[in-house]
């Protein structure tokens, strides 16, 4: 059943999900398409070619009953990292796949998705409906790198160019910052057992919480602007001994698209292309360092994941633009769809987890080490695809993905 | 008052201290004293000169009358990681300060001791008192990195020299395994209050635990040698993806001190020298990868440190030799004197954590983040300085530690 | 006047060799044009732009009356080495311009190509007549660059993907090899006056040179195997010191393009896709290293690049295909058309050399370091552009030029 | 016969120059003799041990009846480069080989000096001859870099120590510059067979050299600081490509060990101490990088190798101390005893070159490629070690040698 129209049988969630990532890639050219910016980042082409691959290869080669590959190189050229299935063309080297063009992998979809259709048109037993999903709830997630990915790649470019047409917004001022106080105590952290869940989200198990607090809205690029004017980026007493290295190794001195305009001010670099910098809107593409060194500038500290989680049970999920919006209304705002919040928990296992059997079982849990958890959603995150046990987990130096600062004490 | 000896003067118990430190050296010639084997490591003179520099730096600085440095280019050579003090000398080339010498060393060494008993001979105030057991601490915990260090050093050269003649010991066999089973629920972590404790291991806390098993001894030579022997270094499904990459990247398939004999067999590197691998002993100088891969092989899982600690409380603390020694007795054996233990829990501030103000405060909380903690104690340890709430921490990839597995479920 | 057709006028042969540019991208989609697989190689489109962006910055921008840029970011986007001119996108970035696309930087060619026109119908004077001159053999160097980068970007993918359909030709055998002796003697080395030349042919000078001989013929594909089959791969005492590095560091053991085909045969990628190792064909896309070290095991030595052009002068110069064919006929053969060869001269300044005033000066002169000496042309090399004073120069590690091995002694 | 004392036996000769090394370590402490600075550098005790190696290895091992090695783990610990003789403990860890201590390799010495005038005293054929000059010869070269691979060492340490105490010796100024003529023509370049060489100066063969002019003195500190205050290390239009690359990757604006003073003026590190910067002495380690950018600054070049042997044929040839003297008398002074000085000439072999059969053919040949020659001898080189045609190499960017500049044009 899908998340995002309850009533929808799974062919037309299926159609719904696979059409909206054609649709991301519309703005672009196939050669935006084809490059990779960085070896954390993937060619667009390559996710379209990657979560097809996934269905063929998890779904398709299972169930059908003569399975034959679309094309057997494919099986290596858009395996991301699953050792189980086999050879992987090298990560870094995603960007000189020119071979098979976006046309070719737009074949692809289509024949897998026809197949798709087939097995569907069959009847879906339990089995296809969960691998179904999985690869619908993977495709949602590669929808979100997807635009991540692109503005990196486009950030690159001296020409600036933009992904979307800026809309014509009035900029309304954020709403005023407060703390909210939560009693703690023990709590339930997981998944509820309703709807899907990543297997990082089970089981749902107890944690005691001390009482803490929360701030009602995300930090806002006027407040992180006065941490850097305040020296923020020079004082080693800020920042984690791991993150001072890697400001000076790197010589930062301001978030990830941020660029003094040569007049005494900032521009962002946004999927609307170049921006004055907007002081009421989030302060976003922010590494763990970062927010960690503003928090102890602030006086403040990061939230744990369970912390967050608990605060957030049963706040309505909303679904962003292409970029986060202003904090408005009252009580604990911008949860999701604006940016992803760090937390202080290392991404861990919780007790008693089971990764599944087979190649799958590597979805999550062989990441689990020196990563640490991000949770809310993003601007980019696709609609239908957040909860508030939901997971995300990003090495602390990772600042490409829309991720901002919420913070506790 | 000392934790060695209840009944010592702070006078003797600095000395005792000290003059341990004189002791490690004294197997070594200066020229061991003065190289460096890697970045991670330090040459034995640093630690003599550095456990010295914190002396004169937090204790006479702040509380002598008319401070002079005993030599002002000290503060730059001997600082550590302190940014709060000033500049440093380059962690990578410590190795290369042949002067001062040890003679200068030593006198360094006599002229702070000297200075430390006329403090103390004043009288010693709870200031003073406080930071004179830091020191110590602090010198216990450098200690025990000479012993690992210069085991690092002396593996590289093709001589093996041994540190220490080897002791004629009998062979026992290690005590047979099984499992203790635990309650949980709610529980009670961190340091109580009694004695010495580091800030990192405050403030006590209450955690929610849920029933688990650990077992009675650490893994053995000889269980890890079927993990090796069954391919555990050549099987990707059994390890963390870093982990992973980590094996490859350096190609790999034994312990940090192990190499075939060429007979068939195996040999170990020992502070004894090379020594034939006896299966009966604990497993050790095993990275956070190794020891994730081979529980994980083994069907258990490594413990948290809650989980650690809880089952830890009230068992007596034993000092270790040279090297880890095999399994005796009954019950919860090999906790303190043979082998740290990996526990899966990311280094982090405990809840209400609050590190000392000014560059004291860079002790401990800068490091909490991408490492993971170890329990415990090992051979390598000081007689006084190993407890439960003790909390050791290193990266995934380190092994020139004595550092082994202790397995849950 | 053309060296190709000396009959044609200056717009004749402008137009020549811009349109054969364009013509070699016709077999590639425009993502095969985006892409770059390493520093040392640049994308197709990149090539085509920055051949336009010389005629734009070295002759419009002199010449022009009111000249003004086609695109301002442009003069940053495709300067590949000219400090003199200014800043210059970062090397290993060039592919990460989707923007402009290749319909745009067909736009930038027809529109410089139109103001280029325009200068000469308004007559051409000898300093246009000159960088004219040099814009067109820029643009050639670049012709042999866009193949032989292309051929390194289609071999990373494993479709392995032909860039031409191949030739059905009959395999004829290589002439047998013989040695040429040569007088030596007071020699005249660089260009002769006549024509066009790059400023590091000049000044023309003499040299003394010992008697030599020189082999007939190119090294073969079988000759080489022979070379690999009795170990070369594997013995330090055939190479170079920094050479054994190189093939120790990368772990090699044949030619780029060489893979065994699982038959206990070879392939070769070619630009006509993989195709069976043919013996008779010249060993190319060989180091300098590798070179070297064959040379050495056949008991012979590379030539130097005075006694390669003494005896090449006075030859006819041919131009070849897309891969270099098997050597046909008496006397010195496979001079020009099949591969560089390799020479153990360094790249230096002929004595009395200077190098041009302002950016142009850049073009040579500071890369004259720790390079060798090619002497020839290759398969690749455009017709019209190769003579015996032609130096050509690369790294000693460079491999993805047509590069091979003329012996002497 | 010996070069320094022609009347002197081989035994004497062996005595005197095996003694001068122990002579240079006498200044310095065992810790100063067993640390390693930088891969490009030895540790004085390793120098000592190793030079003891080549009389063994290519001595003892070959005419001892009865050969036994003094350590069989020092073959491969000693062992610099040469693979003929099998493995090599790994060159950037020298530093790490406490064991051997000083006082065994004092006693390793002693052991193979007896056994070496063993075989002295049973008479000594023409083999035996020519191997112990190599070797001395050997240990002369291994003189030089105990020097400037110590001065490297002590640089790095913050207390800048001295090797010798500085002479009091009064400033006298710089003779002044002006222009030496030669008329080139045929020349012969190479030694010219009485006495000993090296093979890289065989063999002696015909150059044809066009008429040039030398400088009759090198380059000077003042001179040098001028070119640094003309902006040399920001204008890249002076350097090479590669050059320029590795000022900025390293942020240079200096030669190796100056050093501001913090009053506006310069210091220079010496084998003294720090002294401050003397206009008059020649300016010393320098690169080839920074030689060719003064050149080219000055409107002048840098000599090749064979316009500098032809000039310098017949010139005394004197020995220095431990740091360069300002330049006195007329004609081309400074050619020995002060400085190397860089020629614009790659290393490579002269025509009809042969290295030697078996692992001594390693000495020389194998380093032919991408090092640049320095002809001369510099304060650090031993009475009796230089000569006109002696070929010094190094890579481009090399400054911890005695290398200055001598211009040409």
């Amino acid at each position: 059943m899908s998340r995002d129209d309850p009533g929808a049988s799974p062919q037309a969630r299926y159609d719904s999900v696979r059409q909206r990532s054609l649709k991301l890639a519309e703005p672009l050219t196939d050669e935006d398409c084809g490059a990779q910016s960085m070896s954390d980042a993937s060619p667009v082409k390559w996710h379209l070619a990657h979560t097809t691959w996934f269905f063929e290869t998890f779904i398709l080669e299972r169930l059908e009953r003569h399975f034959a590959p679309f094309h057997p190189a494919f099986r290596v050229l858009f395996n991301s990292y699953y050792n189980g299935i086999g050879d992987k063309h090298p990560r870094a080297q995603r960007g000189l796949l020119t071979r098979p063009g976006m046309a070719q992998v737009r074949a692809y979809r289509a024949a897998v998705d026809a197949r798709i259709a087939g097995l569907l048109a069959a009847g879906a037993d339990a089995e296809l409906a969960a691998l179904l999903e999985l690869g619908l709830q993977h495709e949602q997630q590669h929808q979100e790198l997807m635009l991540t990915d692109v503005k990196h790649l486009l950030a690159q470019n001296a020409l600036l160019p933009a992904y979307f047409d800026a809309p014509s917004s009035a900029a309304a001022p954020a709403a005023p910052q407060s703390w909210l106080r939560f009693a703690g105590g023990l709590g339930e952290v997981g998944h509820d057992g309703a709807g899907f869940c990543f297997d990082n989200e089970l089981p749902r198990h107890t944690q005691f919480i001390a009482p803490f607090q929360l701030s009602t809205r995300l930090v806002t690029n006027g407040e992180y602007l006065a941490f850097i004017e305040a020296g923020g980026y020079r004082n080693p007493a800020l920042w984690l001994a791991e993150g001072w290295d890697w400001v000076r190794a790197q010589g930062l001195d301001c978030p990830l698209y941020w660029r003094r305009d040569g007049r005494g001010g900032w521009q962002e670099f946004t999927l609307y292309g170049p921006q004055p910098l907007a002081a009421q809107l989030p302060a976003v593409h922010l590494s763990l360092f970062e927010a960690d060194a503003y928090a102890h500038w602030a006086g403040a500290r990061l939230p744990t994941e369970a912390e967050w989680e608990c605060a957030a049970r049963g706040v309505a999920v909303a679904a962003g633009g292409l970029h986060p919006a202003a904090a408005a209304g009252k009580g604990l705002t911008q949860l999701f769809g604006h940016c992803w919040q760090w937390t202080s928990s290392s991404y861990a296992a919780y007790p008693g987890y089971r990764a599944a059997s087979g190649a799958l079982g590597e979805y999550n849990g062989k990441f689990m080490l020196n990563q640490y958890v991000l949770r809310g959603s993003s601007c980019a995150t696709p609609a239908g695809h957040a909860r508030a046990s939901y997971r995300n987990f990003f090495p602390a130096g990772a600042r490409w993905q829309f991720s901002g600062i919420r913070l506790a004490r």
